[in-house]
């Protein structure tokens, strides 16, 4: 669950309180640990300025913990990730991982007596192989510089989270960032090759590899990735690059309902073909976008549907889900160059600041069985009309993630009830279809609550035990993830 | 390492002894181990037959510890392996799980005082669903079974090691096997969305999910596939399956050496062109075949690359393919149909056995990053040189992953130390051009002197504690992996 940046949102009821870690639980008063930092950072690489600290201290999740945290590690190279866990493992701080904060569940909104360890300034490309087709990347490198980057050399970086323009890849790999394209392409985890990992005591280790095969000990690249800071600090990946598609086909479908359009996806892939994009606006949203762009996307249909196929059969495979889209839509529109499919694809983008003009936005993610994507939009607009919230809905289509975002009147001091109430069904909805409640944003603080449901307790009791084997003080962002 | 099924291969000077454990090191004699057993399973599910002991002993690596197993369970249902693992933590007696013991690096090879659980007879595909693309199954299904199932709705399991038709999806997912389709479609771990798996304390757990996407909490499916064994037992799987390739085309390349065939995959890549299939025979391979079966590769060039293009995209990718290689090539023959394409891959599959009449082959399984192989196969063509041993390469060209194949005279009783010789020198080369010991086949015993190089000690340590926190008491495949 999460808010846009810049709100105030309190801590709901339903949220459990992370207890604020006292400053130094075994390295003395405030002082002294501030100072201790300090010390073991090159100059200009520390800030106890309030400024500066409540500038770093907050993600786009809308919550605020209580208290303001002792100060702001500013890493520039590996040495001093390691001084900063040394000093934290030390003393018992508890340390904050940051990227460029767009986090929507609260992972990197930080509290009394904790450090901010903020690595935006660890953001070059070491290598950009294109004989290997990887790229080595420091983790405050922009996902969309990275991609960029790639395509200079005729290569890409698929995985695209609508963020991707502001966020950093070391955020990507700590939330398994998903997208637009992952039908195809995969989440961030399937583009990760190896990392390296600087741990809670400071040691330095790298896992993976730079080969796309391995077997060779267990997969830690993988349970790293999507960890949210919970397991060491990110502090190069090596990714994998895939070819830049030869072409790219964009279909715009509009539907006279959600359910419509779910059918044509459900029809694609029954057909065999696999979108690159199939995203998915449903009628709220629809006139949401047309109202804040002065797009006039609902004269066509009340639903919005963008599919892109790519690679070397795109054409083939375009004509194909043309023929299927025009079969159940009031209209579909053809796109073979930038300048016509762009203005669609700025339409989906344009999705979420179009619904932050109405209110403020709560926004769920979760995932369901392909099966069920249908059942569970209608369900949602169940739960809109039971709990009297207003819900709008995106869906990446093709791999079950919706995302349901219950907008709140933004006078409103407090979420109100039915806000929690709404997303707290929805959770249950997503468990109840087989599916998951968070499909690509994380627990973070936000949705730890539902966490041991989802996972079971023997599970869950597992997982906390292997948070233990990498981090046996508990210092990497406590109270987040599991 | 490893040799092929029936061959009586001694330990080596270079392999690490394994301890024989101790029969029941906390619970009494073995006759009460065995009866143990023999009361926690149903009437038929156990045997201390010495003959069918010595049938469920032994997996393809040849490798043969010391000493008989104690018995054999053969489980049936969860049910039975939460009762083998319970018997066997209190008890303390190491349990070696085995599918159709096709692995190819001891890991599965069981000795004194251990107990073997077989999964072959949970072997049922519980569920078969076209609109979420997803089966679920349990380990002891046959991979081309499950296949052969998906094929018969329009779909596939894309992961196709060349043990397909004899080994089992539960050892697949132990290894995180290979094979010829990993380019394009990934390894096994990209087909496994989620595990149910028994702990060792006889817990069950789920992990992952039925869905392409979710981030809720660690991933752990990813953690045990590939784990051989050593973190759980998967009694069930969840997999992946993609739609059927449209059109398929094959493209037999041959070439006067090795490097060319090598320079037209890296152009066939640089190009932008995803080959389902790119597999290399060498020119000492490519002999042996041809000696064997009675085929006439060798009169068309003496390396042989067979290429496959396959989806929508197939015929074009393919058009580009077969210019590329023609520039490179003595010869390229192009397949459209079955009856012609069948032929070719029967040429590859034939490699393997073509070598076995020779005699007795140790299959190396090392991967290099893809700009290091034709180093690779250069390097191991001089490592045959100086330690006067035959060597014969495959190689899954596009993603780097060789096997260079060691052929020593049967006749010797023990492995000549000229072919450990070889075999270390290849390990240390695929560590110095930055790849890795084993590319799918897995640590088993064989190769653990060389892993904790390969992964660095504190890499080690840290694979070490996750292995206690799932498995306290050590009972599962103790020696196996890490």
């Amino acid at each position: 669950m999460s808010t846009e940046v810049g709100t105030d949102l309190p801590a709901a009821p339903a949220v459990p309180a992370v207890p604020a870690a006292p400053a130094g639980r075994r390295g003395g008063g405030e002082a002294a640990v501030t100072e201790a930092f300090a010390v073991a950072l090159p100059v200009g690489r520390w800030s106890t300025d309030p400024a500066i600290i409540d500038a770093h201290r907050l993600d786009r999740s809308g919550w605020i913990p209580p208290g303001r945290p002792l100060g702001v590690a500013f890493a520039r190279e590996v040495a001093d990730v390691q001084s900063v866990l040394r000093v934290a493992s030390a003393r018992g701080v508890p340390v904050i991982v940051r990227g460029a904060g767009t986090g929507l569940a609260g992972g990197a909104a930080a509290g009394a007596g904790t450090v901010v360890l903020d690595l935006t300034g660890m953001n070059r490309i070491r290598e950009l192989s294109v004989a290997d087709a990887v790229a080595v990347v420091e983790p405050g490198v922009i996902t969309a510089d990275l991609d960029a980057a790639a395509r200079q050399v005729g290569l890409s970086y698929p995985p695209d989270p609508a963020s991707a323009s502001i966020s950093t890849i070391g955020g990507n790999i700590a939330t398994n960032a998903g997208g637009l394209r992952c039908a195809k392409y995969g989440v961030t985890r399937e583009s990760v090759l190896g990392l390296e990992v600087v741990l809670a005591d400071g040691e330095v280790i790298t896992t993976g590899r730079r080969t796309v095969k391995g077997v060779a000990g267990y997969d830690l690249t993988g349970l790293l990735v999507g960890s949210e800071g919970t397991l060491g600090v990110v502090v190069g990946a090596t990714v994998r690059l895939r070819p830049l598609p030869r072409a790219t086909v964009t279909l715009a479908g509009y539907f006279d309902t959600a359910l419509a359009a779910v059918d044509a996806v459900t029809a694609l892939t029954a057909a065999g073909i696999v979108p690159a994009i199939a995203e998915l606006l449903d009628e709220r949203t629809v006139r949401a976008v047309d109202a804040a762009t002065g797009s006039t996307l609902a004269t066509h249909g009340a639903v919005f549907l963008l599919v892109q196929t790519d690679g070397a059969g795109a054409t083939a495979e375009a004509d194909e889900a043309q023929a299927i889209l025009a079969a159940r839509a009031r209209a579909v529109h053809r796109s073979t160059d930038d300048a016509t499919a762009e203005p669609l694809l700025a339409a989906r983008r344009a999705a979420l600041p179009s619904l932050e003009r109405l209110g403020r936005p709560l926004i769920e993610d979760i995932a369901v069985p392909r099966s069920q994507l249908a059942t569970a939009i209608a369900r949602v607009t169940d739960i809109a009309a039971a709990t009297g919230v207003d819900i709008y809905t995106l869906a990446h289509a093709a791999d079950g993630n919706l995302h349901p975002i219950i907008v709140v009147d933004p006078a409103s001091p407090e979420l109100p009830p039915a806000a929690w109430h709404a997303a707290e069904q929805i959770f249950e909805l997503a468990l109840e279809l087989g599916g998951t409640i968070t499909g690509e944003h994380g627990i973070g603080i936000l949705k730890r609550r539902w966490l041991a449901t989802e996972l079971g307790s023997h599970s869950h009791d597992l997982q906390r035990r292997l948070r233990a084997a990498f981090d046996p003080t508990g210092i990497l962002n406590p109270g987040r993830g599991l």
